[in-house]
């Protein structure tokens, strides 16, 4: 089987082929799903996974990302993507001036599906919003937010991709698939 | 025909009803409908209408309302209410910290359905944000949206209800509507 990356991005269609590189061969579908509005990822990625099954009727994977900081009551949680092209970076550091916690995660849920149904896999990346940007790799929120001393803007594409929270969601997937695909003698 | 208001909101349930008074008879169906992301609420209001119709097979009416404001690009703009619940009036007041473009508009779509298809009815309420909350009235942004002198808080919601964007929104269906009616001589 080829298994179906459903994005409209082919970066991130990419970094998910390279990341399953030896578990399964991927193909870049990219299909445009409706995204419905929820204040948590998982059901997001869920309810794209089930209308782009519907759609394609192929084993299938998507994935939805949010980033949530604590002081702001997690926003802008599933609305990152929006909140940047709108507030961008400068925004955020705005409404944290003075702000004593300045916690903060990403999570990344990949959603599996095939006849048997939908399947979630979530990775989580805590960290800490700077009080200001710091370092050129990466792109969205990565110069403010920081893993220890350095901003993912400051790490090597390879390095963050290691331990990013798309990481840990594909790497669950990953752990998971082979079994599945073992049990079904594909 | 008794025209169905779908909200999981009494309120505007209610509001909608004194609105269409002596127009057509509503009545209250509190289904919850999914709603898409996107950065414009007549394509929302569009969505929830088809999946309210497919689901309730009767005439109905959803609405959707955004606020965009100028110097932040737009935002919150779909997200509004997300938004309210996350930063409040005082993320809003303090991202336009210094602003000197200081105008927002309202947007209400309000999406009528019935087996002839869906047909959208917009309406638009421009002001500015203050620079402090002002006046006890109403609810969300009122406080920190002014028309003129006054916030909408400091308006008697009566008043307030004569021109506001959800009143001028329901005002164009209003219109349409018995025209429609006459036609089909319901």
């Amino acid at each position: 089987m080829r298994l179906a990356v459903v994005t409209g991005n082919p970066h991130k269609a990419e970094e998910m082929a390279a990341f399953l590189e030896g578990t399964v061969e991927v193909e870049h579908v990219p299909l445009d799903c409706p995204e419905y509005r929820d204040d948590e990822v998982g059901p997001i990625a869920r309810e794209k996974a089930r209308f782009a099954y519907e759609t394609l009727c192929r084993p299938l994977i998507v994935d939805d990302t949010g980033f949530f900081v604590s002081a702001l009551r997690g926003f802008p949680g599933p609305y990152a993507a929006y909140v940047l092209r709108t507030l961008g970076n400068e925004g955020m550091l705005r409404l944290l001036e003075g702000a004593a916690d300045r916690s903060a995660f990403f999570v990344t849920a990949v959603a599996y599906a095939d006849a048997d149904g939908i399947r979630l896999f979530e990775g989580r990346l805590d960290g800490e919003i700077t009080t200001a940007p710091r370092g050129s790799e990466g792109f969205g929120y990565d110069p403010i937010f920081a893993v220890g001393d350095r901003t993912l803007a400051e790490l090597p594409l390879a390095e963050k991709n290691r331990f990013s929270h798309r990481a840990r969601a594909l790497s669950a997937f990953r752990d998971w698939f082979p079994a599945k695909s073992d049990g079904d003698n594909r």
